[in-house]
């Protein structure tokens, strides 16, 4: 274990060299950060929920045929993946105006989207993960026409699919972001759901109280971090009934 | 004419009520802003060429069948106009890489697009006009499908058309911005090209020199704004050869 090979080190997670080529190990860390990194901290725990929230996420997606990067959890922090190769694009799902997008629009935080919203973010922390269009990005070729719908309809199924998932558990799914890439089979590359999904990634709303689920918690100093990330995995039953 | 009705006073244009219903009389100002109007200036002649230099240019506009607001100049710093409803978008199409884009993804100014790209911004100065993506213009209302796809023919027709007639006077088209507007006839709703164009929202620079011919000379404190409007002005024919 101590000798494998560091591939890289996130904000968030570590990737180390799988046991098989085409394979990683995917190491989420406690560490948070927000605003590109500007804010920094540590929610004690995170990474093990992260780590089973994503397994559970993963796996359901990949029953109704979402293909993903998820092999199988290693342990409490690891899970097997399989290595593709990032789309540079943060993609978003927005159901209700919330974050970034209340700001720049100048909209209430909290309005429902008269339709679901897919928005683009070019991943580069340099410079701030800036909003882009599908003409940036075909123009730049960070990905195909094709493999740009090919990740907008996977995004428009893992939100309907999320939203009934959390919706069964007294959850509001806000908005998510997603990212995706690429897996070469000879000179034909194939588009699959990658990184994770977790509070870290989305906003998730109690149906009835409103209250945040999730790492806006940790962006707005509201205190509770962990609290939040444990009720969203004990709803998603991944906890034993009362435990802390 | 000292009692006519104001309408609105923009930064760089007053609208004033026209002479029949349906109609405004559109006053170029000398006053310049940049950078969503926290740098102000003024440059000597602005209104007077920029008046000058959107009639001829819709004028051939109109000539190739593009439908636009103007209907005939009335003096130095005034032309009539089809009052529309304002899109609040602001079109941008770019073939070069220049300003915010630049700046936003770390592209480095004046690399040619390998295709023209169209860019949408939501005409808030108080939100400092953010870039949106269709997605968020359709979601808001803001305008129709129907009219996108108008926007959008009509953007890149402008775009080849201008940029042949630059061409031919050894002006390079980076970018512009057009405005467009509803004309409403029963309850249909027509989209033609409203406010100007004219080296404020253009970036023109020399085809052999590089040299800006437009408003990034005030942004940049380059010096020379009127006699690179003028320039313009001349290539274009506008003004008697060899006059200053
Ligand atoms: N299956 C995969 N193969 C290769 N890279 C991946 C895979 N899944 C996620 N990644 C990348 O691994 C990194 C995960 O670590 P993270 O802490 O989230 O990094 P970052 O700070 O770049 O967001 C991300 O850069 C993500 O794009
Ligand atoms: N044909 C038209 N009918 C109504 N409004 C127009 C028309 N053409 C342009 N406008 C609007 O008139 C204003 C022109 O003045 P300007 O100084 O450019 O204003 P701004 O500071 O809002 O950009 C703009 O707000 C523009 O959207
Ligand atoms: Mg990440
Ligand atoms: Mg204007």
């Amino acid at each position: 274990m101590a000798r494998r090979r560091q591939i890289y080190e996130g904000k968030a997670k570590i990737l180390y060299e799988g046991p098989e080529p085409g394979t990683l190990i995917q190491y989420f860390k406690d560490d948070a950060t927000a605003f590109n990194a500007q804010k920094k901290g540590t929610i004690n725990g995170k990474g093990v929920l992260n780590n089973r929230i994503s397994e559970h996420v993963f796996t359901l997606l990949g029953n109704i045929g979402v293909p993903t990067h998820f092999i199988r959890r290693l342990n409490m922090r690891e899970q097997l993946i399989r290595q593709v190769e990032i789309v540079p694009i943060e993609v978003v799902v927005r159901n209700v105006v919330a974050g970034s997008m209340a700001k720049r629009l100048g909209i209430e935080e909290g309005q429902p989207l008269p339709r679901t919203i897919i928005e683009y973010y070019y991943k580069d922390d340099a410079l701030g993960d800036p909003l882009v269009t599908d003409e940036h990005i075909l123009a730049f070729g960070w990905a195909s026409q094709d493999e740009l719908h090919d990740m907008a309809d996977m995004a428009i199924r893992v939100n309907d699919f999320l939203s009934g998932l959390f919706a069964g558990i007294g959850i509001r799914l806000v908005d998510f972001k997603l990212e995706f890439g690429r897996i070469w089979e000879n000179d034909y590359a194939r588009i699959i759901l990658a990184d994770e999904i977790s509070p870290d990634g989305c906003r998730l709303w109690d149906i009835n109280t409103g209250e945040k689920l999730d790492k806006d918690r940790f962006r707005r100093d509201l205190g509770g971090e962990v609290e939040a990330y444990q009720e969203v995995a004990r709803r998603l039953g991944l906890l034993p009934e009362g435990s802390d």
